[in-house]
């Protein structure tokens, strides 16, 4: 295992497809199994441990740029994802993409549909294309996203595309991932007043009207003009018009990207989106590690037990946590 | 405060309206403050040492059903709630409504307008109803929300509905917390197939197709059933069309979430998912303790120092974990 690690790490380091896809499954495995088996944290550790430092080419960790994209379902967020993807390959740039999936036993295998759309970059040794599950114990997305994003920017990729799907707390949470958050919106499909309810609005770096070519695209352009013009940030978000499916639109979109990107670096604000993220990461590991210990420590029948007695009456759910915190 | 705990909660165990929106406001900030604060922390441990025991009238805790209802947004989840409230009040159960608002800086208030369709049932006293806000530490349901439920149900509520926005991590929390999970869709709003993919389609005991007037209603109810006729558990959701609007459905309605609670019931199946809830509500208590613990033992100054070695590549971030777990 400890050999297999280090060339997969180096295997990583070189941007050999098959190094970056298996190091990434091998995080999610070992993320999925970290509760129970201090084996699979100690290989977690390992791994991080090893992409933490420059690599043999002198390139500094953490450097990819991280962009979120996110919708609702239907808004063309695969489309649009892959049209980015092409533009920045003509620029020469190395890019990843991470697609979280809502998946589910019942639903498994639904987003296949949408992977097709990638499938004209799946041969390109530019491009690293990775779909992860996006239920994890700490939020909407994958716990092991963090860590996938990592083996990413180890491969050598420059921009991180992360393309999630719904509205709520996955929004919420790829904004905490990302350098710039993009919102698709589509029109006719009651997302312009309801995106906003939904309150996924001020997470927006950058928005997209795709499927500009349709009935009612202007007036959801105007209803989300009025909307960003009662924000008071000093970034003031932009609209970029796409037909991702036909490719319109591309160039726009990549220079509203670098135009936040410029202003991220500059305004310092860059440098506090990723110190906040590293905490975040930080945060997230020792509470993981804290469950983790629980578990190992109290065991299921311990829980169990607990559980009945809060049940029945005989303790409160307060009461029952500090009798489980107090046993570590 | 201590005298003002008790006295919230004589008043709740007592029916009294006051006392409850008193006490949900006392757990919401509370459970807002006691990361950093263990005085927050004493309150809410009390508050629900409290409301464990069987009540001066000798109804136990955890009596109430729990559902929730969930959907994207415009589909009439708040209407629907309403029309349910109406008809559990005809038969004279006494209703509780917790409705997880999205809330955010940028749209704070902007399901105002849903509540107003609430409003027929404000000044009834045998129907309790009560925003939250849905962002929480753990994920897309409020941390206080378990929590209110506890207070709903020492209140006397038969029945509470939980009414949340939202397609991704909210619905598989409200699923954890519910006894049925009513699924919404509406005709018309690409909520079909689409839905699916969002993953919400599992966590249905009943479908509601609201609308039902509309065109394309029938499409969507046998776009649900061809759907719903791939499962194999042994409950198979049905499917009850409404037109909320005019309180069209509501009999059916109930009558269908009476058949699933009496199935929960006979199957053994409620005592497994309170146990489970019970659970869930322990660990992440737990959970929420020791993180509280780290921010008071170590600051936020020790965080920043942290996120700044990993970012400059010194460490990695499972070790900067290792480093606060180890010091607590």
């Amino acid at each position: 295992m400890a050999d297999h690690v280090e060339e997969l790490i180096a295997g990583t380091r070189a941007g050999r497809p098959r190094a970056v896809a298996r190091l990434i499954s091998l995080i999610e495995r070992a993320a999925a199994e970290a509760a129970a088996d201090s084996a699979a944290s100690a290989t977690l550790r390992r791994v991080m441990a090893g992409l933490a430092t420059p690599g043999p080419d002198g390139r500094e960790p953490y450097r990819a740029r991280v962009i979120g994209l996110t919708g609702a379902p239907g808004v063309g967020k695969s489309t649009t994802t892959s049209m980015l993807v092409g533009e920045l390959r003509r620029r020469g740039a190395k890019v990843g993409v991470l697609a979280v999936d809502p998946s589910s036993p019942f639903t498994g295998g639904a987003l296949l549909g949408d992977r097709v759309r990638m499938q004209e970059h799946a041969t390109d040794p530019g491009v690293f294309i990775r779909s992860m599950a996006s239920r994890g114990h700490l939020g909407g997305l994958a716990w092991a996203t963090p860590q996938a994003l990592r083996v990413l920017d180890a491969a050598g990729c420059e921009v991180i595309l992360v393309e999630t799907v719904g509205v709520g707390q996955a929004e919420v949470d790829i904004a905490g991932l990302a350098d710039t958050t993009v919102v698709l919106l589509a029109p006719g499909m009651g997302d312009g007043v309801q995106a906003a309810k939904a309150g996924v609005m001020e997470i927006g770096d950058v928005f997209v009207v795709n499927k500009a070519d349709r009935e009612g695209a202007q007036a959801t352009i105007r209803e989300l003009r009025g909307m960003l013009a009662l924000g008071t940030a000093p970034w003031r978000p932009p609209i970029v018009a796409t037909v991702a499916s036909r490719g319109e639109g591309a160039a726009d979109l990549l220079a509203a990207l670098d135009k936040h990107h410029a202003y991220l670096a500059e305004s310092g604000e860059l440098a506090r989106r990723r110190h906040a993220r590293a905490r975040d990461e930080i945060e997230q590991i020792a509470v993981a590690s804290l469950r983790a210990r629980i578990v190992r420590v109290h065991g299921d029948r311990r829980l169990d037990e607990l559980a009945g007695r809060v049940l029945a009456g005989e303790t409160d759910p307060y009461s029952a946590a500090a009798e489980l915190v107090a046993g570590l």
